[in-house]
């Protein structure tokens, strides 16, 4: 039932830091990739949104690092949706090297305002159609 | 017992996003800054360990955001670090605006490796000596 | 007759890169620092213009790296705006570092769009008096 | 005789700023992108002169920029290589849009040291190595 994507990327010189590794805020940006890919492929993405009055700004994030990554490393990002009745995007993501190995794990919350920076106590409708359409398996 | 450290900072445009807030990958840096602060003031700074044999790359950063921040905005970012008898470093972080409301809370956990990044099963000398100091009160 | 302004910063462990060095591309963030601080003073900022239908992008920039920049380094940037008749904001940049040698300098030049993004052709009304007060030696 | 590569790339969400278009500052890095490539695929790339004991930092870099750049669109960055006898790298950009229309150039010079940090007055072997290959027209 969850929603997956992948997107691939590769270590920027300008993203390793003094201990020769990728700095760990930039692992924020690696997720932030497969965010705004299942974002547009689902039609939930910033733009979407909030073209239906829907502002979703970050809540809460939080990383996992397992494997430090090298500069010119290939890595695949993978984003996983789950499900919520609420009127949040719950995602799920795992950073992996080219050997396959789990570089990181993490998870974002998003939360949804109206243009007037106010909680949807309740899914606002775009979001609503989105889900229901989710639930009744019309989506892969 | 734990030890406290403020640094203040301005948002910069180039922090500010789409949605006219400061994007919540740079949140990542206003920690940062705090926890170089507090390294530099207690002697356990990325340089310091790292001229000891000791890295200390980044486990786990999680972020909660409360309230948005604007351009130009002005904020404090207390750094806390919290004792533990583990080889860790566990840091703990609040964003506060200019009128005292906070912006954001987080955590922050450092492993310690070995030059051959290989973990530290016990505190590493240097990093005992000052857990042993800051036990002893005489951390202040 | 340039207006002149000053500001500090110190060189943070994000923008190390692998040579040990402030990796080239965040002087752009350096040079911005100092353009902000003289926006503002002078009330010629982006927000500044952009209240009054003024858009100012940068149209060409340019760094010279003359000594390179270490983790911690205190560096004052020097930014100094150069009078003009063109509807541009004309500005340079000295970097120096704690024993004032010069780390980089460079220049930036911001045309000005109206929010049809049309040039303007000539300065605006609010630009044309701020340079008009200049010119008669009115601002310090 | 230049010698050329070109990168695709996509503007992230993070790269937009307030005015909604790409931060100047990002140039920068979408002109790595491209040098990275060229580095990579002649072999003269940062780690590839390091290893040789050469350090090649950026002594200029100069953009223009041409038409701005929105959140998602697709560039093609292209890197030119200009043949030189000194020791330096000298390289020059195009950033094009879809539709293929410019969207800024510029130009960066690198210039070599070695491990003390000293310049080499004349080209270090293996670059001269490099750039006679590249003179008899044994590159393509």
């Amino acid at each position: 039932m969850p929603l997956k994507g992948i997107v691939k990327r590769q270590i920027r010189f300008e993203e390793i830091d003094m201990l020769q590794i990728a700095w760990h805020g930039h692992y924020t940006s690696f997720f932030e990739d497969a965010r705004i890919q299942l974002g547009n492929h689902y039609g939930i993405g910033y733009m979407d949104l909030y073209s239906q009055g829907i502002l979703a700004p970050i809540k809460t994030m939080h990383v996992d690092f397992i494997n430090p990554l090298r500069f010119m490393e290939e890595i695949t990002i993978e984003g996983i949706l789950h499900y919520t009745e609420a009127s949040r995007i719950n995602s799920e993501y795992i950073i992996r090297n080219k050997e396959d190995k789990i570089a990181a794990t993490g998870y974002v919350v998003q939360m949804m305002l109206n243009t007037d920076y106010e909680l949807f106590l309740t899914q606002p409708a775009y979001y609503k159609n989105f889900c229901n359409k989710w639930k009744a398996g019309r989506l892969i």
